[in-house]
């Protein structure tokens, strides 16, 4: 596949004034457009991207590609604090809309790397994430194509904010379609739920967990590929970022017209993550994931898939969590340990703020 | 074309609570993923787009092309007052990526649409720019095909940012490439230059001026198609954004290796722009435009792409300006009224920050 790509005019040019990443700060001027934007541009963010970026002097990304169909995928990044145990904003940046690519059937080819960048911001922790990009970027095997940097004054924004926009082409092989989900299809999990918004709530309240509860930020590229490989006709796949779990379960069973139902003992949860949600009276469900997802299999397939996935060391917990039933009083449920059958909540806000 | 597109999971589902647009303000809970992002999403968002945006209850932005090449841009917009003369931060989020696409040489088709709202954002206010998104999006012909919300606490971003990510097919009579400049070229612009900068300017600084400058917000879709009736052959393209029209002079003069002069006694600069910049000691060259371009074209052809340019009233002003010559000492000059010629520095930082 040829790819042209390129860069909007503040990727381009050369420039003078080498900025040293240890001791300087980014200034309003880095955003104007000007030299010093250009050099910001090739003195730190496109050696920071390295090989995950594709840099020309042409004026506009321009890609060829394989077929001509695309899915397209946006998703912008606010997370705070910038650094948590698991990853940081550019990871998440990266993995986040990779993951919402893979989940809308597509394979994950190319991405837009937008900066909102805070007055004072220091160009060593700008090229740490743009390291953290890099490597996100290379391991999810997307490339980065073009770019938009802007600077705003101090306490015009919180640091640093990521905007991410993917392409990806749609696997033949894949016709998900959440609206068929069928009474006996089985619900599985590709690992431990609600790690992402656990961790980002520990490290920003500084709550002293030891070890520090950890993200699952990570590309589902892998599991995804073995899904494929082993032939696995899937009904629906989602990753279950803001809302938790039980937000794809609610929009699942809204779609479908069917009740979901899971069993908490066969639910992964860590015994960390369940331990801070039973301090700080917060329910796993509702807690954000960042490469977790939940799929939707007929039940002839389901212990395929689960092989399938057990390949990959993202999804080696992958476990049957429940199924699809004609739809009852309730549209999602939970079987406690103890028998009683519980409705799950659709959630109306969150227990959980800023965790992407 | 079939266009099958889409939302990310925030743009889907239905919802029991009204917002009305009149007396409410956006909280955090507005952007967790839950029914109340649902509800901003479904009362507030789609309808103030409405025609401009493509909705369905899909997983992701499906898009069918007509051909297997794409453009991709895209920009994160910042602009302060939100509202200024002539235009605001919506217009110029959809017209800022349709010519950003467009000076590519690509033909916009569609767009994503990424907010960051801040706490306490009137609801009102928000409606009021998603109305002005949909107006400028259906006069540029492009369609909105998927989107994001996220709200950010109050103090941690100032009042609203808008990433739009755009993708065109290109034009498949138009080879543009700045390197290929050759002396005896002409440079024409398409009309007024400096006027968005000095209009956020004057807002902004409430400088006071009757009547208040006017930014040229627009989209340049019209200028291109009549320049391609014509059958002009472009050698370059360029919107005069941020650090204006000397930094797309210097762009293209390092890109060609040639020297480029214009003559000011033809640089359309209206009498208002003149006065702000003789008031405040500044410079229409480095001023932003937002809907007026550079291009170069071989001199047989100039007259007619004038007169193309012409039969739209977005570039009725325009009109040749200058020359591509061999490179001189300078790579970017100016003949003053008086006959002297000067050379233009290339901006470093800018006169005029967070002017998009």
């Amino acid at each position: 596949m040829n790819k042209r790509p390129m860069t909007d005019n503040s990727w381009t040019g050369s420039c003078p004034l080498p900025l040293n990443p240890q001791d300087k700060i980014i200034t309003l001027a880095h955003g104007e457009g000007g030299l010093l934007t250009r050099q910001l541009i090739e003195d730190v963010i496109l050696p920071g991207l390295g090989k995950a970026a594709i840099s020309s002097q042409d004026d506009a990304a321009v890609i060829d590609l394989p077929q001509n169909r695309i899915h397209f995928s946006t998703d912008s990044y606010v997370v705070t604090p910038l650094f948590f145990p698991g990853g940081d904003i550019g990871s998440l940046a990266i993995n986040g809309t990779v993951n919402d690519l893979l989940v809308s059937g597509a394979d994950p080819q190319w991405l837009t790397l937008s900066l909102i960048i805070e007055e004072g911001f220091s160009v060593k922790v700008l090229s740490d994430i743009l390291s953290s990009i890099s490597r996100a970027a290379q391991q999810a095997e997307i490339k980065i194509v073009t770019g938009d940097t802007k600077v705003v004054p101090r306490g015009a924004a919180d640091g640093l904010y990521i905007n991410t926009t993917g392409v990806g082409v749609p696997f033949s092989s894949l016709q998900l379609d959440p609206h068929k989900l069928q009474p006996g299809d089985q619900l599985i999990v590709t690992g431990s739920i609600g790690r992402h918004g656990i961790a980002i709530l520990s490290a920003r309240e500084e709550l002293g967990f030891e070890p520090p509860p950890q993200s699952d930020c990570q590309s589902l590229r892998e599991p995804v590929n073995k899904l494929l490989l082993a032939g696995v006709s899937i009904r629906a796949m989602r990753d279950a970022t803001r809302g938790g779990l039980a937000t794809v379960l609610h929009e699942w069973a809204a779609l479908s017209g069917k009740s979901l139902t899971i069993d908490e003992e066969k639910l992964p949860v860590e015994k960390q993550t369940q331990s801070v949600c039973e301090l700080l009276g917060l329910d796993p469900f509702f807690s954000a994931c960042e490469g977790t997802m939940l799929l939707a299999v007929a039940k002839e397939e389901a212990d395929i898939a689960v092989q399938a996935l057990r390949e990959s060391d993202v999804s080696k917990e992958a476990t049957i969590i429940g199924e699809v039933q004609v739809r009852k009083s309730a549209p999602v449920t939970i079987r406690r340990i103890l028998g009683i059958e519980q409705p799950i909540d659709e959630p109306i806000g969150s227990q959980f703020p800023r965790i992407c």
